[in-house]
């Protein structure tokens, strides 16, 4: 479609996180299983249960402008997770796998901060006070997400990987 | 190669990082072709210049270490900026394309500051003292670069795309 207006890319930023919100509920799960560490397996499945929240609230943002909730394929997303695919893979020690999985988990909350701070700003400035609300809760829960993983890294994972 | 060790998994991250930050010396150049805001464009310029200073500390820390300087294909930044292209092309109005430019950047920033993040714990990890001070300083231009795009949106490039 052609983009014209700051609500036209609002509208295609939507259709990004929705596509990355949904993939992640599907992927999530295969990093439980590829996961060592009870806290770090606790961690990414409590954090599935809020994506799921993230997949429903872009969906009351959609229906609240009256469209059709419609996904648009995130390569950015597809990039993030195929390095994560690709260097999980060649990992043959579990503690080290469980170091990389956090990395690549914070690559993928940060893409999301990026998106979800860019589509605050936007329903900010276009008014739509609801839509901005339901955003800036989501963000708020990367963040968190973002935070957790740094401390499970720095105070058990990072020091059994290097032991 | 297997990755065995933190030490492998950070030699990973590394090669990773030189590859995106050498694509992003021969990628800013373009966006700063494509914006249309003297702001915009001069803020791009600027960090283009650390980035420049930014492949020059991974090639220090590369040497620190007694490794040759080698990059490997970052699928996650190839993603980022391929999805940047195509939000790009279909474009028409260049205050719209500026406020599209500006998200792409911060979603770049934001992929670096969680790379440059795991990188530094890895380092303070493996007791890698002046790796970690290097990558410490790279990490916050690039969180810096993060908000003063998000100032300059919302101060007045958001204002202009939605007018």
């Amino acid at each position: 479609m052609a983009v014209k207006t700051l609500e036209n890319l609002f509208m295609e930023g939507l259709k990004d996180i929705y596509y990355a919100e949904k993939k992640l509920v599907s992927t999530l799960p295969k990093m439980v299983k590829k996961a060592s560490s009870p806290e770090l397996k606790e961690l990414i499945e409590q954090h599935l249960e809020e994506t799921k929240g993230h997949v429903e609230r872009v969906e009351q943002i959609f229906e609240s402008l009256d469209k059709r909730a419609t996904s648009k394929k995130c390569a950015a997303l597809e990039g993030i997770l195929s390095e994560a695919e690709e260097v999980s893979s060649e990992i043959e020690d579990e503690d080290t796998l469980d170091a990389a999985i956090i990395a690549s988990s914070q690559a993928v909350e940060h893409y999301e901060i990026a998106r979800y701070g860019t589509l605050c700003a936007w329903a900010n400035q276009l008014g739509l006070n609801d839509a901005e609300s339901l955003l800036q809760s989501t963000l708020e829960e990367e963040e968190a997400a973002d935070q957790k993983l740094s401390r499970l890294a720095e105070s058990s994972i990072n020091q059994s990987a290097a032991a």
